[in-house]
């Protein structure tokens, strides 16, 4: 079990403005041990390349984002789909982490059949854990918040990702907690409990909920402390239900974005160790 | 039991330009039976002159919209909402409507600890309910999206909303269904069901959730048939449910404000015309 800010990962998309190499120094100068890389970033630099320099600093990789875009409703979508989702896993397992998110995906254009996109999910889903788990990699379900459910993620709750998640064995799929997403949730505690019951508990990302909502709706992610969600609260839940896996922090944010790399990662450990790491 | 388009209702918020009267003389040339009014509307008439000239045109009232905002955790506030609480009762009698729509409230500003909002919400109607059945008057719960959950309704689903009035009689507090605000639920079909064997499906609002999510959020409500709603599937499931009531048309939406009001009465009534009186 790792102790303290051992815990802390960066996820690359709070830095926005720097490639992996930059993210992967400021990490180190921030004595922050561990990476969370998106995959634009790991394309850039190279696959090979970007898992040589993350090892060769010595940090962790928590995750990678993220593969997923699972629901279009034709045969090329899917074709397109699957095939992206098994380089994903690739990648990931190049990179040396075992967990890849998914956002599922939303309505394909022009459709609004939330069921028959949500079945879909599941029908893709079961035709890459093969191949994920020859690779080592699970595969995280990761509820997005309802504003997001026509365009990005037609699972919006934990307890509907673990309804998911249900056909398969734990170490195949398992879900992620992002407390921007799920923070709301009235059935919060009760379904993070579960997905500790269940073994499904296998990442769990911090930011926070900005008000008033971004004129761009994705960039309402705040750093923690900024917005209204009760880190304490929750981070005690994800504890009690047996995590003690890395926290990443994930932020889209223009002011986040527009701020010097190394300040944001000053600041986000210091409110790491304020709000979430007391309760971790 | 009404039929067709003798089930439309104008909530007043749909033509925010509009005074009252000129809501009411709207409904009457567009032929639409019944109207929601806001209550700034009824203020800025006058209520009892509100009450005579909706019944002078010969229209229903649907519901009022609204009251609610009991989250306060402070004496001063908690007496003030219900001294507003009272007053909305007493004007929806006045009215002639049963429904009053309640919008529970967020976090109170500064606060974030939703659990104890949650509580609040239930105390507060418990301290409201016997003034409001002694004026004839049912408080409706309405779930809104997840996205308002800290500045507006800490109330997100319709699972929540029900387990919230259990306590009370079905004639004192019921449930409103907005398809804006729970579309998204992997819930919905079997909370809708469960509303109406509790007799408590109270009414039923529609509007579209339009995509990208407007630059001000609450602004994102969009004409039925603009959005991503699946407007047969939910409409089947509330009138499989029971519910054969007036349905409501309430959308904020800055393009449908600067239209002619007479105009998106029209349109309006043809979209429920073709999107949801098939299923109603």
């Amino acid at each position: 079990m790792r102790a303290g800010s051992e815990r802390l990962s960066l996820n690359t998309a709070t830095t926005k403005r720097w490639s992996l190499q930059e993210a992967v120094e400021g990490c180190v100068r921030a004595g922050i041990p561990a990476i969370g890389p998106w995959r634009d970033r790991v394309h850039e630099a190279g696959l090979e390349r970007a898992a040589a320099m993350i090892r060769a600093a010595g940090l962790e990789v928590s995750s990678l984002c993220r593969g997923g875009f699972l629901t279009a409703a034709d045969a090329h979508g899917r074709e397109a789909a699957l095939e992206d989702n098994r380089s994903a896993i690739l990648e990931a397992a190049t990179l040396g982490t075992r967990d890849l998110y998914l956002v599922v995906g939303g309505l394909p254009l022009g459709t609004k059949d939330v069921a028959a996109a949500r079945e879909r999910v599941g029908e893709r889903l079961a035709e890459l854990v093969p191949f994920a788990r020859d690779h080592g990699v699970r595969l995280l379900l990761e509820p997005l918040h309802p504003m997001y459910a026509a365009d990005r993620a037609v699972v919006s709750t934990l307890r509907q990702a673990l309804d998911m998640t249900a056909p398969f064995d734990p170490d195949d799929v398992a879900v992620a907690v992002d407390t921007f997403h799920v923070w709301w949730d009235p059935e919060l505690a009760e379904q993070i409990a579960r997905a500790g019951r269940e073994r499904r508990l296998a990442s769990y990302q911090v930011c926070d909920f900005n008000l008033p909502i971004a004129a761009d709706a994705l960039l309402s992610r705040g750093m923690m402390g900024d917005g209204v969600i009760d880190f304490a609260t929750i981070t005690a839940w994800v504890r009690d239900a047996g995590y003690n896996g890395l926290i990443e922090v994930e932020i889209f944010n223009q002011e986040v974005w527009d701020t010097d790399g190394d300040k944001t990662l000053a600041l986000m450990r210091e409110r790491y160790e304020e709000l979430v790491l007391p309760f971790a």
